[in-house]
């Protein structure tokens, strides 16, 4: 994906969202973008599941994946310019058993060097299900 | 998925790998399993796709997913019954732009509480492309 | 530290930090205490700098520690019972050039077996520093 | 402390060490530097402790300090050049009962943005006490 220079707009990354074959797989979308931060929506598909008795959950790494990329497009809406993750940690609270899940994401540092952004994914219900920490390079590690 | 008492062996763990939904789209199966720690392999598709232009790269997402996954079937490997996923860091040193990937992960504890292990990510030609730690709990967090 | 079942005040936090060596080493006191978060207050002190030219800066080390116990701390102060730390998480923003330092945490959750929180050093300036999670097990791992 | 472009000897990293009042008070010294990694040993003092009773153990921020600045010192020793640390994970496995502890880092990776380092504290006994990851940029974030 190419970064542009301007900062995007809500439309723009919905569109960008679908050059990538990984985020089409998801069938991601955008919810809305502020000041705030943004937000992404992710539905739900049979594929993304991990444990499937007694009730299907979530994979942990598609909650890894929606977080890393939540991430970074909040850090594009700042004109970051990120040219990809760096580094990223998250943490697991609650078992995601329903979808579709929204992951928002707020900017700590648009830096020089590296941008920081926080990420929190919760279920229909509000529920917070799992946050993190990604670290965005202005140019690639 | 439900994990015995005993320690599971290598075929085990890789026919456990095909009862997660998102484990058998991922194509995985294990590569060895010795006393060091476990390998598995995840082959190249077209959806795990993030960047294409000028050439493939894998999404950090899906190696973060192969990160958290290799390291809990290595807790488990080892007697460590997880529950889950606690909690994960991921360093990305390198873009994956051709498969198949292995993973490789060592345990680093297997703790009453929570057991940590450490996955490292390669290429076909054994160039480290990310790396990180998973925590995976006894119980549900 | 043996921490009590019931739910610490301000006083008894602030009490508590003196029970440390560490603690006490680093002259902390609780700021504030709300239903938000924790706010701790660490002094300026010359044996906690990393660099000296062209101007002392914290180093780095210090504010992991602060990131870490105020963390701890924040749980307490939910009935978290925490028994420790399990792991920590730390972004560097800014280097920190004056003191005093305000570190404020916020609990993410407040789980059976591991609880989880966020922090944020500030500076005089109320200028992000650093932050960081933490993750706190009710029993030693 | 101002990094020089050649690489560092065992004894210019021993030197440095004692340029930083931090590592000063915590009586830092380089164990050993091979082509495998680096060394760096710190003794007991009362100041450090965290718990108590029933018998003293480290702070885990001084743990953290141990982990951040060893990682720091091993890629300063493969030529790497960090301007500081960008961020760092740290996994809390055992107590810290007695000292001196030893630290050991292995570089994963020079950069030309981000290095990255992995580090391991161990007691006398040899027993592995803490372990994490930091990544340090070439130039300040």
């Amino acid at each position: 994906m190419t970064y542009k220079d301007s900062i995007p707009t809500s439309d723009e990354i919905d569109e960008s969202l679908r050059y990538v074959p990984f985020h089409r797989w998801l069938g991601l979308r955008v919810g809305k973008l502020t000041e705030e931060g943004l937000e992404i929506i992710m539905p739900w598909r049979s594929e993304i599941i991990s444990i499937t008795e007694p009730h299907p959950v979530v994979h942990g790494g598609i909650l890894a994946s929606l977080i890393d990329l939540t991430g970074l497009y909040a850090v594009l809406s700042k004109g970051g310019q990120p040219a990809g993750t760096a580094y990223m940690n998250i943490d697991y609270h609650r078992q995601a058993t329903e979808g579709p899940l929204t992951a928002r994401a707020k900017v700590l540092k648009i830096g020089r060097v590296i941008s920081t952004a926080e990420i929190y994914i919760y279920d229909p219900g509000n529920r917070l299900l799992a946050s993190g920490r990604g670290g965005y390079p202005r140019l690639s590690v």
